[in-house]
């Protein structure tokens, strides 16, 4: 331990800002710089309106009115009580990529205002798309065509909490930092993190099956959600908020709305199993000199730390350039790293006594060392730090979104084969003449980098434009597909597929699959009214 | 520390002998000893015969051997391969409570054959029921009338292991037991174990969502599966054995089969996320005043031991009477704790540094024993006291089973009232003349007895009874159920619905849940031959 933290050099205290991305509205405040907001979707072509839909009236929107507690909580075009700008914020995902045309915006305060305009839409043939923080990043959740957007936004009460057993439960529209926060309070932690919690919705993120940065150590969703509120398509509510941690009495329900994307129902509260707020933490980054060296700092790491590890991430050297340049700009110092790599990873360990952990910690560091399979490492001294290294890593996708468009893929590959993917793509984008030199600001690619979950096997390539054009994205799609479902991977680790990846579902899932897919979402919503044009169709 | 280690006394080396429950045939080997073999399920009456589904005749049977690749695979009564009397194993759950009628039993040896003998069956209105290690505890694994048991047991190929990501994929019809002890020469654990793994199956245990001793660390297996094999009801195989840990592709088809005891499809393989097994563990077990000083223990355990703690389990001093009984009847001394209790408790670590565990367990003692929570503990100081230990736990159903029929019943109920429903339920029969102080061999009931996993919020409540009888039943259903919905409870937090306890769904689940159960159920199974009279009735 002595020799690690002899070599280890504490990183200057605020010697990184902590990015933007973790505050609260930054993922709605910034879109990308160079795109002009139309209404086109860029590269695939959109679905065609379904014609059976009805068209929102004046009528409608006066009785959707009526259905509400609140003036407010009805937006609209149609009535004059919004304007085209006003609803932008419902239309257009915060990449800036999709846009909607929607002119009806329902913000409903409770349960029973959602279960009633829901009821009225299906009674009256009116699609809808369910909406949370608007942080999705595959178009799931702005509208397609004119669909009426219902925001859970105004559902947002926490409304138990039992320190006994870690229950928490909470309205959908619950911001994710905002849940977690409230936790932190009574030493408990949301069993979930990702880089957009300051606007994203606890019900979006359940819809969704978000999946993030302590997937690792908690596991997913569908192991963690005890219960689910939801409004079925026609208005029904199923109320099976449970707080218990078994029950075997039938089918498991609630399963099949968690990553469900709003198309068998809106769901409206959340009972979540959460885990006791390790007392310590500690995060260590290193910089290595290949991908073989990111995996064995891994096994290592799950060796050495056992039960207390609780994130492995990795990111390229690309990644690193943009993010490092990025918060450059912002007033970080240059350098963090006397020998920088071609990988970084970043290790975080919780665990519940800080002496245990730090020897454990110190015993692989000095294995690491010792053994030079790292070139250099920081060790964070305390939480300014331990927020400066993380941002490192979670400040990469908002770096690329201020670099310029980007093109995102999010995979799941086995880890031995994982970064093949990001070489394979940057390698054709090379023989086409798209990516000139890493980060070649003439090209058409500006940057193109890797990054990923490395103890999810989730790996994220994000490509950097100089625009959204239909040649980069067709030197992308379906090759980059065509790449994962050779090696049985998945099209979508984390994100879902919305509009972007709908088509391309038959990459990661057998016909017979999908067959069942379309035969549940018939059951739920036979007139196909709910987020429509997306997911599975 | 030391204040613990000089209080606390090692156990004596083989004082406790292992209960014959954990060795592999143990449960298919002992019978209830007081019960007649008939062919009536006692208390409820049984659901009458489907008059549509096909009687198998001499002719289906031929059909069915001849698509089968070993003439073994077959046992009928119908060509004479089979007497009735080499039936009863498939027929009779290992209670001995629940009595099928079956004529024919296939034990098909690769998934083709399953989907062949599947196919079948749906194209001539057969009924059939799955079955694996036969070792449920609702009557869900046996015939009801005469449906074609299609037993798993020769499927039995370990498929795959990946050791870097704990990926382990095999046939349905492995034993638990099998699959643990080949993935701990790997250095890895199954993340399930139950007292009945020397003979339950893989398969059964993703079937019936198999709960068991380790939920509390490692979750459920709605979180650990990460993909099924399944032959659906008219043959079609549904292959999705992924290996992979995130995948937001669509429905997670996979979750409905977990936990849906064999009515929508039979799961032919699995795959499954193992962790990595624990350097060290510890056990130790206490003697304690009152139901109270079970939450405080535990409480404490969670504190002190954070992310090692393993298993927490409880039981009352009428369990803990029963079980000393039976383990001195074969051998073991009487003697345990200096002072008994009302109750017990069980504290099992794993982590991956045993002197960092120690050092947790220790003050775990120490403040247990400093602040007299404890009235005696003791702890393992080797392998066999560690089996010894938890025979104490894991002997309770077994040493029940040799006292007499029982009536079991497995609940969920927040933690702070767990203990308050066995109280409720011996204060019943006791006013009903049927309890005549805690174990009198004398009265129509011979033991009631509470015991539990403590940390899922789970009591089992075994009552031991001098015969299978109407009046017992009477006095304990549906009362025991209204006790449990009053609390928000669930009727059946790991053992399932099976034929027991389908007619009683409406104590844990709403009309709209079971609304829309039934039509899963008919989507999957139009015919609603597979598993019929159980689960969703």
């Amino acid at each position: 331990m002595s020799v690690a933290r002899t070599i280890l050099r504490a990183l200057p205290r605020h010697a990184v800002r902590r990015t933007a991305l973790a505050s609260p509205s930054s993922l709605l405040m910034h879109r990308a710089p160079t795109l002009a907001t139309t209404n086109v979707r860029h590269g695939s072509s959109i679905p065609p309106r379904t014609e059976s839909f009805t068209t929102v009236t004046k009528d409608h929107v006066a009785h959707l009115r009526s259905l509400l507690s609140s003036e407010t909580s009805l937006l609209s075009t149609l009535d004059g009580s919004a304007t085209t700008d006003e609803l932008v914020t419902y239309n257009d995902d915060w990449m800036n990529k999709y846009h909607g045309k929607s002119q009806v915006v329902v913000r409903p305060k409770t349960t029973e205002e959602v279960s009633k305009v829901l009821k009225y839409c299906y009674d009256e043939g009116i699609a809808v798309v369910p909406q949370g923080g608007n942080t999705g990043l595959v178009g799931g959740g702005v509208p397609v065509h004119d669909e009426v957007v219902i925001q859970l936004g105004n559902l947002n009460k926490i409304r138990s909490f039992d320190p006994v057993s870690g229950v928490f439960v909470a309205d959908a529209g619950v911001v994710l930092e905002v849940a977690d926060n409230y936790l932190a309070e009574q030493g408990f932690i949301f069993p979930l993190d990702l880089g957009a919690k300051g606007s994203c919705q606890i019900g979006g993120n359940v819809a969704t099956n978000a999946g993030g940065l302590r997937l690792l150590r908690y596991g997913s969703l569908h192991g963690t959600v005890l219960g689910l509120e939801v409004v079925l398509p026609d208005g029904t509510v199923y109320n099976h908020l449970s707080k218990l941690r078994k029950d075997n009495t039938g089918f498991d329900l609630k399963q099949l709305f968690i990553g469900s994307e709003g198309s068998l129902g809106i769901i409206t509260a959340i009972s979540i199993l959460c885990p006791r707020r390790p007392k310590a933490m500690n995060v260590a980054v290193f910089s290595v000199p290949s991908y073989e060296a990111v995996q064995k700092v891994f096994a290592e790491a799950k060796d050495h730390l056992g039960e207390i590890l609780s994130a492995f991430e990795f990111w390229d050297k690309q990644a690193y350039s943009v993010v490092r340049k990025h918060q450059e700009e912002l007033g970080g110092e240059r350098k963090v790293f006397e020998t920088e790599g071609d990988f970084y990873c970043l290790i975080e360990t919780g665990g519940s006594n800080a002496e245990h952990d730090e020897e454990k910690l110190g015993g692989l560091l000095e294995h690491l060392i010792t053994n030079e399979i790292v070139l250099d490492g920081v060790l964070a001294q305390d939480t300014t730090q331990f927020s400066s290294l993380w941002s490192l890593r979670e400040g990469i996708p908002e770096a690329c979104g201020k670099a310029g468009p980007v093109y995102k893929y999010d995979l799941s590959i086995p880890v031995g084969e994982m970064y093949e993917v990001v070489e394979t793509m940057r390698t054709r984008l090379r023989e086409r003449g798209l990516l000139v030199g890493d980060g070649n600001p003439e090209g058409p690619i500006r940057a193109m980098v890797g990054y990923g979950h490395m103890g999810d096997g989730n790996v994220h390539i994000n490509i950097v434009a100089n625009k959204y054009a239909e040649e980069i994205e067709n030197a992308i799609e379906p090759y980059v597909y065509e790449v994962v479902s050779a090696k049985s991977g998945s099209i979508s680790a984390e994100h879902g597929l919305g509009v972007m990846k709908a088509p391309h579902i038959h990459y990661s899932q057998s016909d017979v699959g999908i067959g069942l897919m379309h035969q549940i979402k018939k059951l739920f919503d036979p007139k196909g009214l709910l987020n429509p044009y997306k997911y599975i169709v």
